[in-house]
């Protein structure tokens, strides 16, 4: 990509996190999309997460995908302070495997949209394929490296033999 | 009791959820406790919400009683911005009836409490009634006051006859 | 918006699936972007889904936004068959209340993403939303309609009054 | 059985589900049942899947079982493309223990039947043993094989003994 | 179809479940296959219940579709006496929505399967789908048919139009 | 006890519930109450079932203990076979953690009750507990034995010492 | 039967759950089995929950049936005051349907036993015929009157048809 | 604080509990809040249970935190004998993971209110910041501390680093 900067942000309410999330950094590292990694918690530091989404615009990111477990308020309090697209990762939480993170973020009231991923590293995957596929709309390049992807990851299915 | 200006406040996430909420108000108005209502959405107005929660503990609120639903976030953030007590109130939701708001209401990681009551109404009305128990540790009328509205409250369960 | 040609399509699996879906069209028409609609069922109509996602790409569409109900697979497989940025909607189903359509459509294994919203009309209004501020990414005066559409739903809840 | 070529399918959507779907691959194979078995991802192979689904009422697949966790859509998806009956296996997720799998296998519209079995290796191995249920219908050889399988089944339970 | 008799048993808990498995009896007629409708309790009619079970396969049924709700053991039970294949329709329940009665049909153990179709109307019109591409493996005629139904309902859908 | 043969019978679907079953076994032990334990499978010997079943109550069984897992038939296919009181215990399920199990214990449409006890192992005990509790209301030795046992369990809470 | 005083006690948490308990009511009724019917509210007389566990057994009763709703309490409650069999009716409540009902009362830890019946008026129902069934134990007349309901029972199924 | 004797009461249904409850305990120790602990069974003590909540006020504790698991009944059953605040704590259990034990804890019908935290050791950690929260209102050098383990807090967050 063309950027030098950041234009995808992946933010996460505690370093605990990370575990999951890092599924979504080196997804964008393999694509070589400019990103960078963040602990912004709602609930712990939430004049950073105001700062972080108020600022996100004019830093230029395109999408921001947010990590959180439990009473997950991340993602739709960045979303409610900022037009950046956002994505939201559940992370799955002790007691209730992630249904509490899923719900807390999946279910925004109509005016903020959220677009949630998968409980856990699939979805910190996911929500770093389609931030790829949001940039590549106007980013061919982008996109050829992602239809290659998804041929590779066709091939590799079809090469897999069973025991 | 003494105070004249609010002691309580009683915010919900958006209109619709008066409906829910009133029953908090009513409680507060029938034992004379000084309140507040009002609309503070976590999504919608973030800023409002912000100021609400900054100015909660200089304004002398002793109890913020905060009712939402669906991905309900306004009781854990308006807590994550005071240190005055939060109660939540999980407002049934259309399609999850309110497991959804309960989930993000209650679940909240350690660090910022929010003491979450029933879902809907009874739990409206329990958010004051918590509310009225904390006040009282200090004003003993008010202790008065909701050792005799138990007392109704049983008699009225004995003096109840089936068909 | 300076194109003619749909940029967003709005997908649902059946005609049922209109009363929840009109919410996003709505949305799109509201802010001028041009838009289409079709009924496409992954089930019953397995060869026009893959036409339509083989085709997306090409004909210029920048969000496919998908809408189904119970056993979902309509954002998923659509998905599956484009580079295309997919948004899902999980559709208030009658038994289940949508739990089945809201898990059928989030949670994608690691690999094809869909960003889904909300159970319902609320996710139907936020796909397109969100669809929207994908768009505005590269499109400036879409991205002050939706600050302007943010601050007047700020001022509408500001000037709400409780009874 | 009379017939050398594979009368049933077993499909799954990745290697990983083999673990699981095995249980129903050793129970074909002590009937001596001729059947295959194939990685066939509905999300990575969408092309595979629908060459699987269209081909196999002309091979004289006679039954299809299809093994998927998450949102599993192979199930249905192959269902969709073949008037051959489909079985479908709930594998168990991580996050959430095959909820997920089953609903999104089980909740299929009117129209495009998938019969669905217990989440995890039960369901495979029942998978299989209705798939010999329904071949035995018009082969009496099996029948009398299924009902001697049912006997000694019985015969087990009644010679264990408690500690 | 050449048969006169029965080949597929359609049978209840409760005459309230008739609203339901009417579903399925009509698409059994809609296809011209000879079958009988019975009320079979396993709780309250134990014995009728083993009966059906035991003659099913001399009475020459190949398929058996059962639906039954809340605890619903029916379907697994009818499959534990006989090898005739048996395919459960969960009723929808007045407390849980018909979860109860899911769970208690598909979650059958290793050894006595049980293919499980969806919650209500759509899950008994399938499983006389399902019975009917059984029927259909030895029975070009019939599977002709069902061609001609999928056709027919692929048609629909894409002549539906929205509003 | 003055009665030498079992007056309570302790049954369950597989040797693998003698797990959680014999936590109810040990507390009839410890009670002197004459019982038997066997292994009873709904869906394997629905003969033996039936047999045990039919015979329950002129063998003089005053209660029957069923413990089974997942779509647990046995308690409810006892109780529809006797007039013998039958307490049913879930065992805990690998996929779903015996929610399965419990719904299809509990949800016994009206006409056929079991007493349902808690999922796993305090369930298997309680079952004993309250089948003493019924056999005690006729023996006034046993109703002592049950208080003494109250009152030891009382006082060990109130030895026990928190670090 | 040949006591004048009640054998079995049918309470509830509030007279608004006796549209559901009146079920309990009516069968004992039915059967002439001397009962009484009483509100008790563990939450708002304890007192009155202490008092009438405390004296349940010198009373001669041999079957409490206790019913409530939300966080139910009663059945447990008084479980733990007596040793007299407590049977707990689930009452079906506004935002959960129950299942909060359910799993408060079924849940109870080892040393304390509830038998619970199903959620609503098929438990209530059941309540009574297992206190029946328990009573029968003793009284030959009464097991007669439970068989012949038993038989009455499964003929009203065998008489029913369907349109 | 000026007090000497305990203002917080730590209660929990068994000694298994305290590797929940010790979180509160903890929380309070370095706040230097006068507290105690003490194992209160519901079930198995409600004589203690009732003593505890009946001398609450008189011994001037000014918030009860209550944890316990499955059918947990300690928190409203304190609730309903004492004016006191009551705050709730739900242990996780061994087969539904603390649903059961928030369920039973939360529903509370109208009249007696529980303050509910989260599921486990985070929920005991914010009842004990709810407890300070809550007697802060009126000790201004507690609110102050409050403020700094915000601050502190906070920070932590801002000084973590990703890998």
């Amino acid at each position: 990509m063309a950027e030098q900067s950041p234009v995808v942000g992946v933010i996460m309410g505690s370093k605990s996190d990370w575990d999951t999330m890092r599924h979504a950094a080196e997804v964008l590292e393999e694509f070589g999309v400019p990103h960078e990694c963040q602990i912004v918690s709602a609930h712990r530091t939430p004049d950073r997460m105001q700062a972080y989404a108020a600022s996100a615009a004019e830093r230029k990111l395109e999408v921001i995908i947010a990590g959180a477990g439990g009473a997950a308020h991340l993602p739709g309090m960045v979303a409610a302070q900022t037009t950046v697209p956002v994505l939201g990762v559940p992370v799955q939480s002790k007691a209730l495997n992630g249904l509490d993170s899923l719900l807390s973020i999946v279910q925004m009231p109509g005016g903020i949209p959220v677009g949630t991923l998968a409980i856990g590293a699939a979805g910190a995957r996911n929500a770093a394929l389609l931030a790829i596929a949001i940039l590549a709309n106007q980013r061919p390049e982008l996109r050829q490296r992602l239809e290659a992807f998804r041929l590779a990851q066709s091939n590799r299915v079809k090469e897999d033999t069973l025991p």
